[in-house]
C-alpha cells in the first residue's frame, strides 16, 4: 500500500524499519517463516509505526529504541489482525487472502501466539519494560474490546457507551500505546508521555468511527471487502445508532426487527443503509470522529512547532479523510 | 481433579493459590469472566504450578513472588490449553467440553490472548522481569513447535530428531520455565536456576512422551478422549516411531502407507497399535522417558534433602507412572 506523501519526514526511518523487521521475527520453523514472510510482504498503511516515529520525533529523537519500540506494536498488531481473521472467519485482509483462508484457522491461531509472544520479548530482550506495560495492557484491553462486541453484537443490544467502550479497548488503546511508546522511547518526561497517550486514544477513536462510516459509503473495489458488512455481520455501529436515535419509533423499531432477523443479510441490507444516509447517521458519526480529532490535535499544543508536530497533525486529519 | 498426596508440603500454598487465581484475572467483560470462571473451576493436575512451589522450596523459600510466579505459569497454560483445543478442534478438555465447543472458535481465541496478556501483564505489574524473559520465550517456543508439529505431521515425514525437537517446544519448554521461575522467585544463583530449568526440561520431555504413550495404552473412558486419537490424527510419535526402526522394512513401509491413507481412522487404527505393540513401541518409548526422569533427577543432587527435593522427585517419577 502507497505510503501517504505527508510521512516525509520519517520515510527513512520507516524504510530501515521494514528492512529490519523480517530480521527481527526470524524462526527455526520453516512454515512460521513463510507465514511470516506473506505476512510482512503486505503490509497496509503502517499507521502505528508511523505513529511511534512521529511521536519520538515530536518529543525531540528518534533513537533506537524508538525501533524496537515501532517493530513491538507493528508486531502486536499484525498478530491481532491474523487472530481477527479467524474471529471473523474473513477470507480477505487488504484485498488478498488472510492466513486463515490459505493456512487454515491452525495455522492462523499459532501464528498470532508466535506474533504476541515474539512482539514482547522484544521489549524484554531490550530491557523496554514501561513500553513492555503500555503494550501488554493494550493488548489485554484488545481482546475484552473483542469480546465485549462478540457478546454485545451477538445479542444486537449495543448502545453507544456500550460501543465506545468497544472500540476504545479494541482500536483507541493500540493507538495510544503507539504514541506512548513514541514518547517513552524519546526520554519524554510523563507529561509529555501522557499528552501523547491521550492524543493516541482520540485519534484511535475517530480511526474505528471513521472504518465504520466507510463500511456504510464504501465501494468494495475501493474497501477490498463487501460494503455494509458490518450490517450483514449484526454489527451495530455508530451511523446506524446515530440515525436510529434520530428516527421516529415506529422505523426505528422496524429496522431494530431488521437486524435481528437473517433478512439483514440480502435484500435488507440495502434497506438499512438507505434508513441509516435517511436520518444523518453518516454525518452524525462523522461529526463525532472530527471532534475526537479536534481533541487530539488539542493535546500538541504544548510541543514545539517541529515537522514531526505537523505530521502528527496531518496523521490525525488523515484518520477522518481517508476513503479506504 | 484429585492432587495427587505427595504435594502434601506444598498443601497450604496451592491452596491459597486456587483461592487468589480468579481475582488476578476479573475483568469488566461479564462473559470474560463466565468464561474464566469455568476454566479456573476445571482445573487440570496442577502440575506447573506444582512445580514452581516445589522449585522455590528446594532453593530455601517460598514467597509471594513465587505465587506470581505460579499465577503467571498456569495463566499462560491454560491460554495455550483453549488455543490448542481450537487448533485441534477438539470437543472435550479434561472430560468436560472445551471453551470451542460451548463458546466457538471466536470467543476462545480471544480468551486465550487475554489470558496471554494477563498473564505476562502480572510479571510486569510486579516488576518481575527474568520471569517474564523466561515465560514470553516459552510461549514463543510452545507456538513453534506447535507450528512444526502441524507442518510435519500434515505430511507425516517426522523423524525422530524432528519429534524431539517438537516435544521440547511445545511441551518441555513451558514446564523448564516453572521450575525456572521458581527458582527465581526464592532468590536462588544462577547455578542453581540453571539446575532446576534442566530438571525441567527432562520432566517436559518425559512429561510429554508418557502422554504419547497414553494415547496408545489408555482406555478412553480413562482419558477423556478416544485412545488411539493421535493416530486418527496421523500423528507421529514416539512409539510409532520406535516400532518402526525394529520392525522388518516390508512391515514398516506397509503401516507408513497405511498412516498416509483415510483407513487409519477407523480399523486401520487398531492395526497401527497393534503394530506398536508388536514391535516394542512403548517399552522403547517409556525407557526414554524414564531416561529422561533419571536425568532430572541427577540435576537435584546438589539441592539440600528437604521436603521440596523429595517432592521434585516424587513428581518426577510420578510423570512417567500415571495412567492419566
Amino acid at each position: 500500500m502507497k505510503r501517504p506523501t505527508f510521512a516525509q519526514p520519517i520515510e527513512e526511518h520507516l524504510n530501515t524499519f521494514n528492512r529490519t523487521l523480517p530480521q527481527r521475527v526470524r524462526s527455526h520453523v520453516p512454515l512460521l517463516n513463510v507465514v511470516l514472510r506473506y505476512l510482512l510482504h503486505n503490509r497496509g498503511k503502517q499507521l502505528r509505526p508511523m505513529l511511534v516515529f512521529a511521536s519520538a520525533g515530536a518529543c525531540g529523537t528518534i533513537t533506537e529504541r524508538t525501533h524496537i519500540g515501532a517493530a513491538m506494536v507493528e508486531l502486536l498488531h499484525t498478530a491481532t489482525l491474523v487472530h481477527d481473521d479467524v474471529v471473523d472467519q474473513a477470507p480477505l485482509r487488504r484485498g488478498i487472502a488472510s492466513i486463515n483462508a490459505i493456512w487454515k484457522n491452525k495455522i492462523a491461531v499459532l501464528v498470532g501466539d508466535f506474533l504476541l509472544a515474539r512482539g514482547l520479548l522484544l521489549a524484554v530482550e531490550h530491557g523496554e519494560f514501561d513500553a513492555l506495560r503500555v503494550t501488554a495492557t493494550a493488548v489485554r484491553r484488545m481482546s475484552e474490546g473483542e469480546l465485549l462486541q462478540v457478546q454485545r453484537w451477538r445479542k444486537r443490544n449495543v448502545d453507544e457507551g456500550t460501543y465506545l467502550r468497544i472500540i476504545s479497548d479494541k482500536t483507541a488503546a493500540l493507538i495510544a500505546a503507539c504514541c506512548h511508546i513514541g514518547a517513552i522511547s524519546a526520554g519524554a518526561d510523563q507529561s509529555l508521555q501522557q499528552r501523547l497517550a491521550t492524543f493516541g486514544e482520540h485519534l484511535g477513536m475517530a480511526f474505528q468511527i471513521r472504518d465504520d462510516v466507510l463500511d456504510y459509503i464504501s465501494r468494495s473495489s475501493i474497501l477490498g471487502k463487501p460494503t455494509a458488512h458490518d450490517i450483514r455481520e449484526g454489527k451495530m455501529t455508530l451511523p446506524l445508532l446515530r440515525a436510529l436515535a434520530n428516527a421516529p419509533d415506529y422505523e426505528a423499531n422496524a429496522i431494530r426487527t431488521l437486524m435481528q432477523s437473517s433478512a439483514r443479510k440480502n435484500g435488507g441490507a440495502d434497506r438499512i443503509v438507505a434508513f441509516v444516509k435517511r436520518y444523518s447517521g453518516i454525518e452524525s458519526a462523522m461529526a463525532t470522529a472530527a471532534h475526537h480529532v479536534d481533541q487530539a490535535i488539542a493535546q500538541l499544543d504544548e510541543f514545539p512547532p517541529t515537522e514531526f508536530r505537523a505530521l502528527l497533525i496531518s496523521i490525525a486529519r488523515y484518520t477522518i479523510e481517508r476513503t479506504k
